[in-house]
């Protein structure tokens, strides 16, 4: 079976048992987007992580290895997203993209921020006209640097 | 002119003068992701803030009533953005979209992350191993909700 | 089996069975509309009403979680609709979406009619030179306002 | 000068008149929505309203039977818009699309909305949680039809 | 099965009966390209008629009803077609779309060719320099008309 | 100056002057469906003929070996027509294109209808229900040939 | 069994058969490149050679009604190729078919190189300076031409 | 002024001039299937020969490094042709390529036809049933061959 | 079984056995780079080295004259690559792709860089900043060259 | 002037001026790759070194701050590129871009090559063969690392 074949049935299994993303993260101790991520085929599951999960989800021992192999990334079936929820992050990305390229251009200078030295969090903060989805993006600046393997 | 060659102009004209971003959101006093969203063409500029923005910028006053109207949005120049730095952006929600959608319903039920009532804001925060650029994406949770008008 | 097999299975048991969309709304006492995208894939069913629809489409009970969770939303096959009757919507998106934008502007100011606080309707209304296809869209005007979590 | 110029020209006219879209409709005693649409280059505009129009605006009197002509119709920027608040009305066809769809048929028969005997209204109504955007599309029936001309 | 797996067994068994799609029109005394159009799975066949076709084809009694309702429409798997056969009617729109659309505004004013309220027809005529295809698209005109329902 | 800058010419000339594509079709004593075509930019226009033309149209000289000349053909802005009068001929090809391909087959044997040894006609026909617009494609019918040149 | 799938086992059994195109061409005493094109798929094959290639093959018998159908054609799995034996020639037509454009109306007249009444044939021809692949398109030419049916 | 708009000047002074690709070619003594696609774009054109071809047509001298200098290729205004003389090459393709990839391999082994040691030539040949338009690809083989610069 | 679907399996296989590619690749003494294209589909890998992989990934025998036969290469899901891994090559190419065009140009003059005689080769180079991936592109150079085969 | 407008400049002036990118590189004395992609608007180039270069190709002083800001990156004028020099880099991704990612995987963990702390060389070397052309990509490597900003 292929990874994406796994991944459905990680996502129906997870429904049909009740578990919460939440209990599956902390079940191996990892970040909650990090393993949510990851469990969608986003990101190589270290063996013996993998094995609990495997366990909790009562899936094939033969997904330990396919869920520790880096996978293909790039989990949009669409180019542009369609889900709402999705899209209001292109969204917002088509809206202040230009903005936040300049920005990190003026306080940093020229490069980028690592989308690899990085890591994503989500929180839900109170406000009084209604909770808050805040998510926050954290990742390396990378300056343009020209460097070559030594010879 | 049309907004999209007057966003020409402030382009240009900014690096004339040597201004920053900061500088120009200073002026006006809003937020600079705000201000740098506005002028790159994202966002109507109020005419009371425009006008000081057209003179920094020794813009036309023709601009102010066009800066002043609700633009056209979405400032990227294809559906998946080619530049390295806004690239890095669309990665992400092709690596954790997906992560996301599930953990703002398992946080919040169905719903999404407002892309209106909403801020971003863009930081630089020190790390051991290297400056981190931290971008928050800070929207109201609106939850699907079947509403009418009174009739 | 996923969301998208179980909706295949809908709209071929409802054919079989020759139930129509509104008896199948009537019994869990949800809008037509609401109930018709829900089972065509688009909205969560809560897990006591679903119970009810997959008793009377006879489907295995195993689908009541699957309709339960929040779906990936986007339900058409190509980014521009082929079918005729889901075109005309589009079509009139192009001619009159530009001025329907300029309107909400100069009506409520900057901002969107939310699709999430939003209800659609659709209505058989006589006319001397034949019936006519009513739908409203229904959504919460929603201002650009730059809001931040309290920290 | 093509279409496409003089809604270009027109666009910044309004605005630098100061003109609102209600204004220019209310000279020419037409509904708001199809005059805006028909200014942004959607709709042949009779001569004679046109006429005013570009009275008001200081166009040239060329454009007036340019104004009159049907144009190209078709006013969208990219299949899939970028602005917000013309992308919820696509997110909307997303969603509901295909549940519209059904309801035409099990209310109507095969057959379509019609977008051409059609009109569009757009109202501001009152909620106690927040005003709303209510926007109708009103369109004839056409049941599919197999007719020919008599020969 | 879905409609589109009927519309494969149809196409197969077709072929393997060695029935020509004349002779399926003829048994249900409907024009030949509709049947066709039908069969291909582009219209609903009402049931009585289904079950004529569904008989001489051997498919399962399953298929009627599915067979009666309405499709998801839009038959070419490509929105540019492959097919050399159909590619040159999407090749003639290219070359004389344009003059099309000038000349029914000419002649009848604004408005379009229904597709819905519409027959097409296919015949073969001699000519001394080797027989033509005449495919004929007639529908009624429908003058774009600002209508709304009563209220 | 190119064929496009011409035809963009021919446009705006046309309608200053007020001529029909009638009249300018009799001047050349040519088919108005051939003509509008050709003036549009898909069809070399003879410079005898073309001489005619720009003498009403008041176009400069130059455009005569411009009109003769073959020009780069396909004459829609955008792979799937959004213009409603031409996008029901798209959808038509989309609904009946491939029923017309197998009566093609069926009727004529494996070969396509030409869409160069071709012509298009436009009538207005009455019918009690409305007038229609009939359009009729007629092409030479071209069998699959495997014929080399001798050598 | 659909013609793709058809096709899909022709390519795995002439493989496990060891068999060349040459020999399945050979067999029927059709031209290579015309047997190998109509084996992929696009061409019919008349029941009779299609019955010698199904017993070569070891197809089961269905297939012959199935191959001697006309198919639906175009065999590239998208629309620019990404294999590098068949990309060249689209490359070729990239950079040359500007060129043969031309030259087919400088050297016939307006019209196109018949893809209908049309052979290929590829060759293997020797040069000092390494074999040579020469293939050669050979259509009828076709000269655009406004013809009717009789009326 | 960039090649491109070059490009503009030279086949709009070829049409004012009344001249004949061939005679273009014939002045630069080269092929006239080069000569053509290079003048329009597509290689680059020495500077001797760029001379007297900048003469012939009038063009300004400072045409000659440009048309000298390699330019970026790629001559197709849309990736699927919408031309017809152009289409039917890429439907050839469609319809055989991959006979031609599958033949290529099975007479030469794997690897390609080159498109850069690669020449076109278009032959006028009679024949009974009307002229042929004969266009040769003729291209050095090149096997795949994993070799490497010595270190 | 397609060429696909052994790829498919070959990648299960690989992860259950614990075989790297390194070790794949030194079974049958080919470069690594080679044997791992190689075994995603994208080469023929000749049967006496497809039977040795074959046994080391207990396939079945039937896989060997599949893997041995030239595939339909074009190994990416989509145009614009995903993964980000992959996607770091494109990016390289959308910045640095001018310059070396360029370059090539400059150095060699008019020409490419083979991708079919031609290899690739992966090393780690070490860094003080870090480890470096170091990938060279080692192809010959192949200049444009208008030549003919012998008639 | 925008960016755009600069570049067009450039490289006219340079093929106006008969420099190389060589020449243009050691004057400022930066690595050739990096000038050209610099030049070609891929990379802001310090304002002492604009100076230099402004000088040489004799633009107007105030290309300078432009040159010196960080440009809108990604310089394809299509996602997939068309110029046959440059594709065969696109090609060489297809191929071996699943291969290279599977072995960075291999040799160095979840991670990437960098294509911002990255440099590229071209190189001609020779062999009996023929020159090659030798192109390395050297980024540094990132491994997948989930680290946040202290807070």
């Amino acid at each position: 079976m292929t990874r994406e074949e796994f991944t459905e049935e990680i996502v129906a299994a997870r429904l049909a048992k009740g578990l919460t993303w939440q209990e599956l993260a902390d079940a191996i101790d990892r970040p909650v987007v990090w393993t949510t991520a990851a469990l969608l085929g986003q990101h190589p599951i270290p063996a013996e992580q993998a094995a609990v999960l495997v366990g909790m989800l009562d899936l094939d021992e033969s997904a330990i290895p396919v869920l520790a192999a880096v996978p293909m990334r790039g989990g949009l079936p669409t180019a542009v997203p369609t889900d709402p929820t999705i899209y209001r992050f292109y969204e917002a990305l088509q809206v202040y993209g230009g903005a936040i390229k300049e920005l990190i251009h003026e306080q940093f200078g020229d490069g980028i921020m690592s989308a690899i030295n990085f890591s994503v969090c989500l929180e839900k903060k109170p406000h009084p006209a209604g909770d808050r989805v805040v998510v926050t993006f954290d990742g390396k600046f990378l300056p343009y640097d020209w460097t070559s393997a030594a010879t």
